[in-house]
Formats: C-alpha cells, sequence, structure tokens
C-alpha cells in the first residue's frame, strides 16, 4: 500500500470530515488519490457525516461513571458526561447509550481536561507554549527550531488533555473522535460530546 | 415554648457553628438564653462540630446521580457530587455514603447552583440586585423600603440557590446544612462537600 502524507490525510479531513485514520486508510487504499479517497469515504458513509456534522443536537443522554478499586474505599474519581444527538429515536437507543458509556470510561481513565481544543482558555496555551520555550533554551536547543519544537509539544499536550483528540482506551490506534464518526454514520445522525465533570478526591 | 428572634437564633449559630433549626430549638427550650442554650447545644454534641469545621478534610466519597423518568428515555439529568470527611474510616462507612447519595439528590431535584453563598459571583449578584430593584420601583414601592424589599429577595435567591441553605428534600423545615452539622455530630468529623456538577439535557 502506498504511503501517504500528513499534508494528504490533512486535505481528506477537511474535505471530509472523517477521522484521521479512515481518511488515512482511504488514501492508502487510493494509492494517494485525494479524490478517490473521498469517493471511497462516502461509499463507506462515512465522509456523509460531515453533512451531518453542523446538525443540531437537542437530544441526548447524562451518563456517569465512579470508578472503585475494590479496597474498601467508595469511589474517589467520578465522572458525568452528556453526550448529544439529533432525535430522540437515537437517544432511546442502546447504542447511543454504550457510547455514552464508553466515553465516560474513557475521561475516566485518560483524565481528559476538555472536549475538544476549541475549548482549551488561551491562558492554559500561553503557559505552556512559555513552559516549552524555557525549557528548549535552558537545554541549549538551536534557536532557530525552538518554535518547531514548542509546536510539537503544544499539538502533544492537546492531543493528551483533548477528549476529542486522545486515543480511545479500547483501540489506541484510533481516536475518541473516529469513533464518534463511526456512530455518526452507523446512527445517521450528528453527535457532539456537550461537556464532561470529572472529580478526584486526590486533585488539590 | 419561648417565642425566639432570629437575632439570638443568628447569635447562637455563630457562637456554635450548629444549624439554624439546632439553635432554634435550643433558644425555645432555654427560653431565650443564649448563654444555655448553647450549653444544651454542647449537651447534645452539636456545639462541638463547629469546633471540627474547621479540621482538614482529605478523606471522601464522589458520588453519582442519574434521573430517568421511565418513559424510554435514558437519563435526561445526572449529578457528580464530592463529599469530603477527615479519614478513611469514616469515608469506608456506609453513614458518609448514604449522606453523599441524600446530597446528589438533593442536587437533582432542588437545582442548586451553588455549594454556598460564597461560591456565588459576584456579578450574579449584581445582577440580581439590579433586577430587583428595577421591579420594585416599577411597581411604585416606597423610595425608603425598596433596599429592605431588594436584600430579602437577594437572601431569597441565595437559599434557593445555594444547596447548603436549600430545605432537605425529605424534611423541608431543615436545611441541607442542618443535615450535614447532624452527620459531623454523629460521625465526629468534619463534613464538606467540595463541588458538584449537574447537567440536564434540556438546558440551553
Amino acid at each position: 500500500m502506498a504511503k501517504v502524507s500528513m499534508d494528504l490525510v490533512k486535505q481528506l479531513r477537511e474535505m471530509s470530515g472523517a477521522g484521521m485514520m479512515d481518511c488515512k486508510n482511504a488514501l492508502e487504499e487510493a494509492g494517494g488519490d485525494v479524490e478517490k479517497a473521498f469517493t471511497i469515504l462516502r461509499e463507506k458513509g462515512i465522509a456523509k457525516a460531515s453533512k451531518r456534522a453542523g446538525r443540531a443536537t437537542g437530544q441526548g443522554v447524562v451518563e456517569a461513571y465512579l470508578h472503585t478499586t475494590g479496597d474498601g474505599f467508595p469511589p474517589q474519581v467520578g465522572v458525568l458526561i452528556e453526550v448529544n444527538c439529533e432525535t430522540d429515536f437515537v437517544a432511546k437507543g442502546t447504542e447511543f447509550r454504550k457510547l455514552a458509556r464508553e466515553l465516560a470510561l474513557q475521561v475516566a481513565g485518560f483524565e481528559a481536561r476538555w472536549v475538544s481544543r476549541d475549548d482549551v482558555p488561551d491562558e492554559v496555551l500561553v503557559e505552556e507554549r512559555t513552559v516549552y520555550e524555557a525549557k528548549a533554551l535552558q537545554d541549549g536547543k538551536p534557536e532557530q527550531i525552538i518554535p518547531k519544537i514548542v509546536e510539537a509539544q503544544v499539538e502533544n499536550f492537546l492531543k493528551q488533555n483533548c477528549l476529542l483528540e486522545q486515543p480511545y482506551f479500547r483501540e489506541t490506534s484510533r481516536t475518541v473522535q473516529d469513533i464518534i464518526a463511526e456512530h455518526i454514520s452507523k446512527l445517521q445522525e450528528n453527535i457532539t460530546v456537550r461537556r464532561f465533570a470529572r472529580f478526584n478526591i486526590r486533585e488539590s
């Protein structure tokens, strides 16, 4: 199979709204031809997800997960999550609720702090950037490559802390967004994570 | 029994840290004598709660409650709450966890927005005050009594929206703080509500 560049993957993602791995696979299948890859995604019903991605999500479910360790302590970590869809038909289905459950487990285990990178406050990004810059300077890195180093570290920070970009805990080669996109295709409606809370007794 | 003034109740609350109803009852029993009422509270182990009220609470439980209405919908309202105590011994007990469960139910049903009045943002208070003032003026109330009217309405707003000041749903003559104080006395350690989250699909 053809090795595809990240630029092509990015382009296809923007065209289709599909997840990174889906785009990569389609591009490999299409030998690097973006148009052909887009058609493959459409055939699989994955590209259509993007058309649904803008649609209003007024229904949904609130799901909770309490983590118990079995050492006599009551739950020390808990998650509350709201996942939205378009119709009560999907909201009432078991598949949608199972997805919400999976997402609650994901938040409990992988300690996401925000839903997407758009939710990260500016001051947090500025602080991260400042720390990475200082570290790179201290490590004696050549000045001209420091911006690249910092960018890569910020990217890494976002991927670790934003739920949608995290690796899905049951299948770490795919992101949480990939899993949601799969359900959008399957259930034929837009699905969004509106918000979540994660409490840990040990947090100060 | 003697009818006791709110001023006396307030004074005894500050002395003892006990709940409003406990203070009122003790004052009635003491015929309005604050010192005697304080002794009554101490005898009942309620005043001692205030000495414990400053102590660090590093243990606790995270509890969740999902509200299902039984019409085929999955939970549309959910609550996550963190309740803290001092030792793992109390944290592991059923009584403490039962309290956390009750508090989660309280938040689900009575829609508290903050734990205590200290948590209400200044801008919210300013806005409420402005609305009440405008309303009182519009209603043609005499200017000299408007501050009193506004104060009463702000008090009412705080009592409705702060968890600790709300009437306890199973026994509306007592506040949530009264119930917590009772558990502080009974379990012999400080108990605090650290935080909660309440998600409702229908909220815009």
